[in-house]
Parts: structure tokens; sequence; C-alpha cells
């Protein structure tokens, strides 16, 4: 588009939302990249920051008509380039709709505005004994709407489910402007399709979520209990992980580190680990105590040297073991943080896949796992910003290995601008092709988050 | 279309099925009705009983090359008229397609045709040590396949969630027989637009449900605490209920019956109920006792006699004082049973809103809850097979009110035929037209269940 014109939109923008526009370029280099380390070819048109449901359809009549795209953001935490900005972009940022409209404890449901952090949020609602379920590792930094877009998962979802269940209903605009209301304000309801459930993941590109109505669960009571075990060899606590499995436990968390991490770990520290795998287990709610005590049992049958605690520095101290990891491998160098997830019984040859993969190219790739659920972080670590080719080919056969496996390109992160080269293997040409009609239909002109998800 | 064309369609059926296709109009009639007691104009042109996934894409090539609808249907136990086959359709059974593929404890998995009965799977299921949740009322006589495309609900939803939570992938015919996988068969994944909650509960209209990846949970262990309690009004028994809700308590059944049903019920019966409201309440999993002990204390402080058991005939007992509901109103005539879901604090409202229809309109219209999640079951008795116009009216106004109150026309049963002059009214026209475009995407030639959810 000719400079002049986009001057005229980026006027629009200013006589619409006055004040709230941005164009400093050095103001605008945030939005240029995301927590991948992907970055853009340079800064955004401008970057816009509505208050109300109004300014956003402003934005999308401007931006639709003069066909401007938009990159709708929360607090830049992804992991795959998804809400990234640049040249000729309009970033839409909903750092400044971050209210709570309403908190009901009788129907179990808040009210928010897209651009409220989600441990913002969940310190508020605690008052009220509530909780919103989704709990990405990145919750304190990381916005509701955000999470909603990404479908965001974490640690707990084995047993309390991923971001789709916890959302009734949210508030949509569309490219044109048009405000939609999706889904419901109650626990049931089957009138048409289900488009909130089309909107939750879809990473911006079908409309911008503009208010959210969260499905709440009461806080869970009692003590959690925690395990930390070591094991002799990953297979002994990959077996160990079925086992719970088998016997019906559902423990909340259920995270698993392979060597590598732990040598990651051990080098940052300074302490050596005590085993080849290190297996962390939270158990809550009514019976956690007597749960996790059957859960250790089955550990310790496996092999592992397993503490169990409900002391919360003791259970801080085993947990520490988890949190540890990104710290040490993010000291080591720049990340690429891999995300297939594998149908459970799939684990083992998905870790068994890795190993080759680090003989085959000679790169350490630690792996992380939330075991409960089969969804893998197998992370490289490089120098310099760009990911280097050879790292891209290791990863694409990563991709292919959880394919094979039966699993998926993307268990939480999305595909964003990293993965969209390989969407097409895990959807087929016929549901791709489905797809971007599905898309053509919400955002005829393709203005909202072009590039992402689908290639161009 | 002339009637030799039809008759080259039925041959090219019998060719590419030969023997699974039925044209007799008198084994035909019971396709014509379901569970709603609606009767489309007669006989449809055949149906067909595909044994596997490319029987089904035979038809779809057959009856897409000619323009021919396909009405898909499982055990016909509809309650919106939704799977009813009329002149000039063919209805495809999914009836024998009803095999288990798969069970996997360690993946909490199984792969089913969609024919199967949800019980009979269930008691499959159980051998394992697992359960599938959907728990709709009709899961004895209805199909898996059924139920994700209606997104059954059921008594356990509040604790359990409706059947979306509970489907992981799906393998989908679509309208000219390409065969399309969505979903995924892990616990997360969020590659590209998720289909697969998009096809549960659309009823038909989009693509033939011809594979079911269901995601199951371990049987629940421990006890199970039944409370029956009759309350002097229906006020005091909601008043009951929000505070179990505001308490944090989470029971796997929530259950009211109003004055109107409890007269029905004592009519058949032959005794007298003992209250103006009946709440049935059963708590189960761990701490089950200790709940239900709680739930029981709210119950009584707020004026209930109160019931609690845990032996299993003195439960049935009180449990059949709610399963006694339906059988007590089929003795009285034809029934149209109303499905809205409203928000829970307002189902005080709701009833008051019932009330004054009934009065309005003179007919009874006794009214049954799923109390925890705020889904009314307003039953109109009627004699005569059709529905005459002043209940339409009545259920009308009912619907009106569902939607004034931030409710929706129907929480679990679907739109199907009955309800399609409504849908509008809550979507909106512009979310109505959305919804129009995304179905032309999936079937552009609109031959699957034509005039069903969307007017034509």
């Amino acid at each position: 588009m000719p400079r002049a014109e986009l001057a005229t939109v980026v006027e629009s923008l200013e006589s619409a939302l006055p004040g709230q526009v941005e164009t400093d370029p050095e103001l605008l280099r945030p939005f240029t990249t995301d927590r991948s380390g992907h970055r853009s070819a340079g800064a955004p048109l401008a970057a816009v920051y509505p208050r109300a449901v109004e300014d956003v359809q402003a934005v999308c009549r401007i931006a639709s008509e003069a066909g401007v795209p938009i990159v709708t953001r929360g607090a830049g935490t992804g992991l795959a380039g998804g809400a990234i900005g640049g040249p000729g972009e309009i970033v839409l940022s909903v750092r400044d709709m971050d209210r709570v409209l309403e908190i009901s404890g009788e129907n179990r449901l808040a009210v928010v505005q897209p651009g409220i952090l989600n441990g913002a949020l969940n310190a508020v609602l605690a008052e009220h004994g509530l909780w919103w379920a989704p709990d990405p590792a990145s919750k304190d930094i990381s916005t509701v709407g955000g999470n909603i877009a990404m479908n965001a998962g974490g640690l707990l979802c084995a047993k309390y489910g991923v971001t789709r269940e916890a959302v009734l209903a949210l508030k949509v605009v569309l490219a044109d402007g048009t405000l939609l209301e999706v889904g419901h304000r109650t626990v049931k309801g089957v009138t048409g399709y289900d488009l909130c459930a089309l909107m939750i993941g879809s990473e911006g590109t079908l409309g911008i979520i503009v208010e959210c109505t969260l499905k709440l669960q009461p806080l869970v009571a009692g003590e959690i209990t925690t395990i930390g075990a070591y094991f002799g060899t990953l297979e002994a606590a990959l077996g160990a992980v079925a086992e719970v499995t088998r016997q019906g436990h559902v423990p909340a968390i259920m995270e698993l580190m392979d060597r590598p991490t732990l040598d990651c770990v051990a080098r940052f520290t300074g302490h050596t680990a005590d085993g080849a795998a290190y297996l962390l287990v939270q158990c809550d709610g009514p019976g956690a105590g007597a749960t996790a005590g059957q859960v250790a049992e089955i550990l310790r049958a496996a092999g592992a040297r397993a503490e169990v605690t409900t002391e919360p520095e003791e259970s801080k101290r085993l947990v520490g073991v988890r949190r540890g990891a990104f710290p040490a491998l993010e000291a080591m160098g720049t990340l690429l943080v891999e995300d297939i997830a594998v149908p459970r019984d799939k684990m083992g040859a998905a870790f068994a896949a890795v190993r080759r993969i680090e003989e085959k190219y000679g790169v350490m790739i630690p792996t992380s796992c939330h075991a409960g659920d089969g969804n893998l972080h197998p992370t490289f670590v490089f120098t310099g910003r760009d990911v280097p080719q050879e790292i891209w080919d290791a990863a694409g056969e990563i991709f292919a290995t959880a394919l094979e496996l039966g699993g998926t390109l993307t268990g939480e992160h999305g595909i964003g601008l990293l993965k969209r080269r390989w969407l097409g293997d895990e959807l087929g040409a016929q549901q791709y092709a489905l797809q971007r009609e599905i898309k053509r239909v919400f955002d005829p002109r393709g203005i909202l988050n072009p590039g992402k998800v689908f290639s161009e």
C-alpha cells in the first residue's frame, strides 16, 4: 500500500481513538517479537489501545475499509509468533481492556475484558472462593484473552481440562466491525453451531475477543500433597506414570524431566541430580492424601526414590526442581521450546525419537513433559538470534515423529508463524482447504492476523 | 425430483450397498418420527444401513451427485425432530455400525462406531474400570453418535461436563464423500481450528460422524450418597440450591421437581407428595459422604425434610420420585417436553414465568429442572398427535423468557425441526447468516439434513 494511504489510515485511527494510538517506531519495537524469539521484518504501522468494544469496532472498520491487517495482541508471551506485528500492520493491544466486569458465585462465572492477566484475575477470584482453571506456565504474565485465543494448556489439564472447557461465552468483533456474541451464559446450550469453541484457539485469525464469560470452579479445598521422585531410568519413570493412570488415579500435576534437562539444571545450580529422570506429582482436592500415598507406592515399586510432603516449604523445594529447568536452559543460550503431544502410551517412543534425533544432528535436546497428558517440550539451545537451519531440520523430524505416533505438532503453544509450514502435514490437504474457507467466512478480505496459522 | 430419477438413486444405492438398503414403506415408517412426536409428511425414499466408512462415503457420493438429501439417524430418540426422514430423502441409519474398535486404559480413550448405545458402551467400559461421562436420560436407548451430534447433556453436567468435553476426535464423512479426521487422539492439541468441537452438536447438518474417539474417566470410586428432600415452597428449594453452590459444593446430581410435577406423580401412583418441591441430590467420588452431610445441613436449614442414604435400595426409592415424573406425565396424554436453560440465579424467575404462562393459557406446565446447571424442562400435556397452536404460543413465551433471562432456547435437546423458527431470535441476524455460511462450506449443495436447525 502506498505510504500516503497508510498515513491516512493512521490519521483515521487517531481521530477515532484520540490518545490511544502509538506510532513511535521505538515504542512499537516490542510488538515485533514475542517469547518465541521470532522477529518481524520491522515496526508495525501503528499500535492502538482500545478501551471499549466500540473502539475495537472502529479500528476494524477503518482497517477493513483500507485492507490493512490487524494483529491482536495480549501480553506478547506467545511461543509461536502468533501475535507479532510487522510493517504495514496495525497491532491492536488489549492492554487497556483489563477490567473484571462481573463475578457471580451463584452462577460460577466471571465476565472479564480480554486484557486482564490470568494471575491477576485468579487473585481476585480467590477472594470469592473461586478459581479459573487454565494454568499455562505463563499465567502470571499472560492475558485471559491470549489464553483463550491460544486454547492454552499448562500443568493441570489431565485433571482440569484445557482452556476451551473453561469458557462459556465470548463477545467477538469480526473483521468488518460486526459484534458477535457466541456461546452461552449457561452451563448447557445447544442452539446452532458452537462458534464459541471455534473461536477458542483460533489465534486471532477469525475475530477479536473483546469480552469473555468464564466458567469458574470453587477453589480446590484441602491440603495439596506433593511427591518428588528420582528414577534410575526414564523408562522406569514412564512405566510408573502409566501404572498411575491404569490404576485410575488423577493427580492434578504429573511432570517429567529427562536426564539432559537434569544435567542442565545441575550445571546451573551446582548440585548433581540424584537420578536419570525426575517426576513431580501433586494431588489436590478431597482424598488427595490417600491418592498421593497410593501414587508414591507405585513410584517406589517402579524403583523410585520418592519424597512425599504436605509441608509448603518442602513442597516448594520439590516443585523447584521442575521450575528450575527453564532458567537453567535459558542461561545456556537462545531457546526454541517445542511442544508436541502424543497419546500417553507413546511417550516412551517420543522420548526415544528425541534421543535418536539428538544423535543424528549432534545437538542436545533436553525435554520435559506434562506426563499426565502426553505433552512434551523438546527444547533446542543455540547461540545467536535466529534458529539455525539444522535445528529446524531436527525440529521437523520431531514433528514428523509426533504425527507418526498419532499425536500433534502442538499441544498448547499454537501454530502462529513458527509451525505454519507443517500445519498441512497434520491436517491433510482437504481439511487445510476447509479451514481456509472457514477463515474466509469470518474474514473475507483476510485482514485478521494474515500469515499466521496458514501460510499466505 | 422426478420419480424416475429417484428410482435410479435407489438402484445406485442397492448396487453400492447390496442387502443394506430398505425401501418397504411399512418398514420405513419408524423413520418418519422420533421421541418428539413430530412426523414428516411421509416415508423417506429409502433407508441405508452402512457397515463401514466406505459404505457411508458411497452413499454420500450417490446422494451428492443426485442432489438427494441424507438424514443421518442413530436410535431415533431425539426430542426435536432432528433425525426425521421424509419423502425424497435417504435415511442413513448407523444401526449396524456399533462396534467398539479400541479401549485404552493407559490413554483413557475408546474408539467406537457411532451406532453403539451409550449404555451398552458403558457396560463394556465398566469392565475396564472406565467410564464415558455423557449421561442423557435416554442413555440406555440412545447412540453415542447421536449424543455427539446433539452435544447431549443429562443429569451430571454441572460436575462432569457436557458431551463436547468427552470427545477427543471424530472421523466425519462430508456431503461429497470426503473423509475428514478432526480433533486429536491426545488430551491437548491446538493445530488450526477446532472442527471437532464445531461438529459436536451440529445435528447432522455438517457431516456424518463415522468414528468417535472418546475421552474416558476412571469409574468413580467409593459410595454414592443420595439425598431426597421435600420443601414447603419451590423458592425455599431454589434458595437451598443456591446456597449449596455458593458454599462451593459440586454434587454429581441436583434435580428439582415443582408442585405440578409432584401432583401428576401423586395422581399416577396414588401416594400424596410430602411438599411443594422435591430436590434429589447425589454426591459421588472422594469425600462424597462428607459433602452430602454438609449439603443435607443446608437443605434442612432451608426448611427441608431431607433423607440421606448410602443404602442402594433406599437410594433407589429417593431417585424413583424423580424417575417417576416422565411416566406419570406420559400417562396423561401426548407430551411436548421443553428444554430451556437459564443462568443458575435466574431459575426462580424462570419458574415464576412458567406459572404466569400457565395461568395466561389455562394449561398446566409441570416442570422439572437440572438445578445444578439451570436447565428446565417445562412440559406440556395435550390430547391428540399434533401440538395445538395455543401450546406452541405458550412455548414461544417460555422461549422468549429464557432469552430475556440471559438463557437459551435449548439446553440439551437441540433445534431440529421443532425450534428452528426461534433460532434467529437467539442468534441474531448476523450470527444466523454466518452459521448458514459455515453450513455452506461443509455442504455446498445443502443435502445434509436440510430443513433441520435452519429453516429453508
